[in-house]
């Protein structure tokens, strides 16, 4: 399963921050050329049809459905995330009329937060954004809730929700359910139809390897689909685009989540990133970072002992991650950076280090932990010298 | 002003539908792929501060800035056209609570109408999308009116708005106003802050070329920036995007009307078509513009006296294009096409040309008339040979 030819990885570079922006796979770069040279350069506007620019939306939707166990025709791709989330509270919240509760979690990532205060504000309708600590979420769902909306996978700790006990608990009270994948599409096994969820939405930067900027994707339930007046009424969702008729009919299905003009480029380099995936199997590709992220752990701990997990033992509840918490995590992170080892860190004091054995390997790991080790055993972390030399700040 | 070397046309094509889809700019090329190559892949995560990737929705805001008569600080970059007409239709009725139309003009781009459709349904608070014909609008323009929104150059007939005088009369009233600039952005002088204009949007892949699915970008007056509130209230608009904050706070000014994660091979295409416009004088670029599409016009008539034209022929109230009605339009775009010369079709019986003089020049258009000549002496777009021959349906 390990295909690191397929990236263009820096020489000496241990990358462990898939899980923020995956790296540079080779077709990437040649699927761009061609979108910009044989397409765009050559077709001109004949490109939306010729091309199969038109169709990307949905034909990339198909690609990602079996990464997330979704049935083909379920899943589109356009826009950034954050508004997919838009689009997918404000789906539910229309289904659910005499509800006023959206349930998450408080450490749930923060622009989905944000795009649901800024919804209910714009609603003026008495909605409520009711944000909890994970643990009391079950004892929160009742029947004042018309969303439930979870990260499956959290960006800090790299804890995983289950999916299926929820949103069939989120079912028994009559809510709905919106789950944002962001970390968990092309890192482990999602089963969007078994659990039955009614919304998802991912980004395709991250362990899907899309680029900078991907576009991100939306899933709904079919029978949502039919039934959704789409807050977001696009042109490229309308029934029937290029009639260019005055009044809004939504596409059948998924088509009316499509909003506007989607961005070929990105939408090629995609394609492309998502070559990497025919043919794996993304249980075992979870289980393989299970694997790599316990010897990281094991290793890291064993040359700082005082680095607290955040990250849950048990392989069910998490993700493609592993995150510590240090009082020094800053100062650590920029030094592991410039010993090669990339890492990120989230305020206010987590290492945080994605593991994606489609380009990592234990030996990978077993390089990060000595760098780490000369990073600790040397204090480079609190070496002056060293951190001016490495601007580390 | 001609910079015919600054794009990669093909060989042989007249390409007069740049206002659908500007062509390809040689420097774009290497600019995604330097912006792959030197910083997707090779500073990986490290691209968004190295690189600039997070400033770039700015940046690009700041180059668009003159091209439309906005100040530095007031335009940013991202997203669709779509959504950012939803952004400032959302913002305007915010800053008008007590006034419930939105008037806007029938014959509106649909995405708009569609996305106004939308917002109103999902507010339920009785606004009303009230579309007149242009010429009933002055009239409607009463103290129910919360928001005016006009697509300043019509995507059909080419007809322009007066802009100072319609956004003046709206103040007049105390309506706010939104101005679509798909079609004036790169084509013809803006001036939104003589003007005065409250809001404004635009997208960057018709005249300023910035490629398929290009990102579009906003504009609001700085004292409106301060107060409102923005609906999508994405992470990439907080005031401290990596404090993480579990609350919104708006940025500063347009910061606060950011919203997801910027396409960064978009933007990387777009900022080298952008340089073409380095040293251009728009209201030249324009005038050029009108001298062309009146020789088109004079020269294609006389072919075919039965096309009706549909683009006024003051040059202070039309755009970069030039529209005829004929019931066999879409025929003879078709066998246009087949002689090479690119133009488009838009129903019901709309033949439409972008006269762009970056890269067309009165040769252009004489060899235009010439093969229209063919194309109408021969009957061409009425043989069913010649039709099945070049696929015209």
């Amino acid at each position: 399963m390990l295909r690191r030819d397929a990236f263009d990885l820096p020489e000496g570079v241990i990358y462990l921050d898939g899980n923020s922006l995956g790296p540079l796979p080779r077709r990437a770069e040649a699927a761009v050329a061609r979108a910009m040279q044989a397409e765009w350069g050559a077709m001109l506007i004949r490109g939306w049809n010729e091309a199969g620019w038109m169709d990307q939306p949905d034909r990339l939707g198909d690609r990602i459905a079996p990464l997330i166990g979704a049935a083909p025709g379920t899943v589109t791709v356009g826009e950034t995330l954050s508004i997919r989330v838009f689009q997918g509270l404000a789906a539910a919240l229309s289904l659910r009329p005499g509800r006023k509760v959206i349930l998450t979690e408080a450490g749930n990532f923060p622009s989905d937060l944000y795009m649901a205060q800024g919804l209910i504000d714009a609603l003026g309708q008495g909605h409520v954004l009711r944000a909890l600590p994970a643990t009391e979420i079950p004892a929160a769902l009742t029947d004042e809730v018309a969303v439930l909306m979870l990260t499956e996978v959290d960006y800090r700790s790299g804890a995983r929700h289950d999916m299926a006990a929820l949103t069939a608990q989120a079912h028994g009270v009559g809510a709905l359910t919106l789950w944002d994948l962001a970390h968990s599409a092309g890192a482990l096994p999602v089963a969007l139809t078994r659990c039955n969820a009614d919304f998802a939405a991912g980004c395709t930067y991250k362990y899907l390897n899309g680029g900078p900027g991907a576009p991100a994707f939306f899933y709904a339930r079919p029978d949502h689909s039919e039934i959704t007046r789409p807050i977001l009424a696009g042109w490229l969702g309308h029934a029937a685009p290029f009639d260019f008729a005055p009044d809004y009919a939504p596409g059948p299905g998924r088509a009316r989540f499509r909003i506007g003009t989607p961005p070929v480029l990105q939408m090629a380099a995609l394609d492309a990133a998502l070559d990497i995936f025919d043919g794996v199997d993304i249980a075992a590709l979870h289980a393989r970072a299970i694997v790599l992220a316990d010897r990281l752990a094991t290793g890291f701990e064993a040359v700082c002992p005082d680095l607290r997990r955040l990250t849950p033992m048990d392989p069910a509840r998490r993700g493609s991650q592993i995150a510590f918490a240090h009082p020094n995590g800053y100062a650590m992170v920029q030094a592991l950076i410039a010993q090669g080892v990339i890492g990120d860190f989230r305020a206010p004091d987590i290492l945080r280090f994605g593991l994606t054995p489609l380009y990592l390997d234990a030996g990978d790991i077993d390089t990060a932990i000595e760098r780490f080790a000369q990073v600790i055993e040397g204090r480079l972390w609190d070496d002056p010298a060293y951190r001016t030399r490495n601007k580390v700040t």
